[in-house]
């Protein structure tokens, strides 16, 4: 059998305000294509279909359109799964009846030990879940962790394995191993809410979701498939796509899509960006994430900027307030709030705060204090 | 034939605060159980299935369960159309499938033209629309108002009509000679967003949604079913419940409900109301809305009543501040600020305004006028 993997479409997304409807429908396209010439058996969607729980009436109507496009009108069946991004009970809606065409939608963890045999196949899909979904499920008080979650629904699953089959499973959570970019949702703090890899080890194929880079895991027997779009400025230097997956030989092969408007990283100075030697040679439709090299003040940057490139998402200067000289959210946490207004004074003003504007700052800090407690 | 004729169920409405879900539950399984007891070829479920476009989670879930549970394990099919209330986007997730179980759910206006042949009966399912939804269908920029509207739809559907079926139309709006409960919303203010009757009279039968109350129409050929459950206090006195339509006999026959919880008026003195030999035979269970007639002030009135009717909706005085002295909304809109604020202060303060508070008052409006004026 041959399958195409897929996951986070995140239909909704808007990458720094813009719209992605029409990159999305592309890709889509793409991906569409790609399933007819392979005569692919089916399409694995490993979750993150919308990219909220409460999608827009756009957003419904295009994702409604996209499966209708496959399943009804390609005749493709669909096995997909919810993401931590979608609203498990909304997408539930018509599932029972999506099965007649073979359009499986999974949405509970429940549905994970109801296998789908196809030709050589065993198919699992299971959704994403909270770990206490899964304590409830066991009635089992001592899952409290992910991973612990995971390794009781495989164990579950592993009693259901048809010898004479090989065995895949879909799933939507973060592999250990995995690298994340950007435009993932970080499920929890605290490197709890991972699965290692070892747990896997017994599906011949793990058809995985969540995170949005393939690169982000390198095993023989599971992959991300990567988002179809690029949604971040971390994802610029990635190569998006899909797999197609030969449970025969149970290799797979990636086929690369080609952005409608892709998401790059310019570090120039200005007098280079505005040169038309050097734009001519750009996509000037692609969304820009700019890094100015320059020190002096450049009046109204932006919008002589924009005049060139419309689509800049981020405007930045090389030696002045950069992105990775921010303090981390997890930082800021453990950090006493003086330390942090001196390193906030210090990226900002590129100076020291005098002794008198330190004075000034822990006076106000004690009298906020003393107005929080009772 | 034998067709359930319902509508209006407005899953997720809540009523003054409190929420319905389980009344709604109970209507559902007495529905349920009338629509097996007679043995029905079909339910008529006459548009509003949600109380808003965008319903939360626990609502969604709640619909879904009671479809599955008429369609998949009664297997009775279903006749559906969004109204007013209902998101026809988010509706018609799914509609390509359902129809493989006979659960017909009709969202846009072209659906209209598609008619359901079942023994001796063509159905039409015209779903709740705007004019310029039909103006846009027809390509014709003349139709502006909904009657203009609805009788070109007729027209169409009367071309497919098969001369040796019954025609059954199923349809959500405002019939010329219905009269409002509080609890519909106005489509629009003016008067010309209603159908006359006349418009109909082809059809065998016309299933309505819109109007809660189905005394609010009175034809041999059209109904209100009525909603399941009285949402409002103006639907107090209402019988609610559901039709059987024979199409032998084109008869139809209206079987009660039996609310979970009524809504109910009371009109009396504190004192009656206190005394346990009145509120003994009362299930206090209820929905009440309590007009009392007392004229002296009742320190801790609701929270007194409260202790002996939990579930109170409203609570006024017979001589104070009465809903139908309220100025209505139509009224409101065509009265100037002035004489709204001397009736108003008559309503609260039984009194007229003296020459030296109209003497304020005006000057405050033409200083609120000046503002708003460039």
């Amino acid at each position: 059998m041959r399958f195409l993997h897929t996951a986070d479409w995140h239909i909704g997304r808007r990458l720094h305000g813009f719209d992605l409807t029409e990159s999305q429908a592309d890709a889509f396209t793409q991906i569409e294509t790609i399933a007819k010439a392979e005569k692919v058996d089916g399409i694995l969607l490993a979750g993150d279909l919308y990219d909220r729980g409460l999608p827009s009436e756009s957003s419904v109507e295009q994702l409604n359109a996209m499966i209708e496009q496959l399943n009804l009108t390609d005749q493709i069946p669909i096995y997909a799964i919810s993401g931590n991004h979608d609203s498990a009970i909304r997408l539930a809606t018509g599932a029972q009846w999506f099965k007649a065409t073979k359009f499986y939608m999974a949405t509970d963890i429940k549905d994970a030990f109801d296998p789908i045999t196809v030709g050589d196949t065993q198919i699992f899909l299971l959704p994403y879940f909270e770990p206490f979904a899964a304590a409830q499920y066991f009635d089992d008080e001592s899952i409290v962790h992910l991973d612990q979650a995971v390794a009781a629904a495989v164990a579950k699953m592993k009693t259901l394995f048809d010898p004479d089959k090989k065995h895949i499973l879909e799933a939507h959570f973060f592999v250990s191993g995995s690298t994340t970019t950007d435009s993932e949702t970080q499920l929890t703090v605290g490197g709890l809410a991972s699965v290692p890899l070892e747990t896997l080890k017994d599906f011949d194929y793990v058809a995985l979701g969540h995170l949005h880079g393939r690169q982000a895991l390198q095993a023989d027997n599971a992959s991300y498939s990567g988002s179809p779009v690029k949604f971040s400025l971390s994802e610029a230097t990635q190569e998006k796509g899909v797999y197609i997956l030969d449970t025969e030989t149970m290799t797979r092969e990636f086929k690369p899509l080609t952005p409608l408007r892709d998401v790059q990283l310019l570090h120039e100075s200005f007098e280079t960006l505005i040169d038309p030697i050097f734009y001519n040679g750009l996509d000037l439709d692609n969304y820009y994430g700019i890094t100015l090299t320059d020190t002096k003040p450049i009046p109204n940057v932006l919008a002589r900027l924009r005049e060139i490139y419309p689509n800049i998402i981020t405007l930045e200067r090389e030696k002045g307030y950069q992105a990775s000289l921010r303090p981390s959210a997890l930082n800021v946490k453990h950090q006493d709030p003086m330390a942090l207004l001196e390193q906030f004074y210090e990226l900002v003003a590129k100076d020291d705060l005098s002794d008198q504007q330190k004075q000034w700052a822990e006076d106000a800090l004690k009298k906020a204090n003393k107005e929080v407690q009772p």
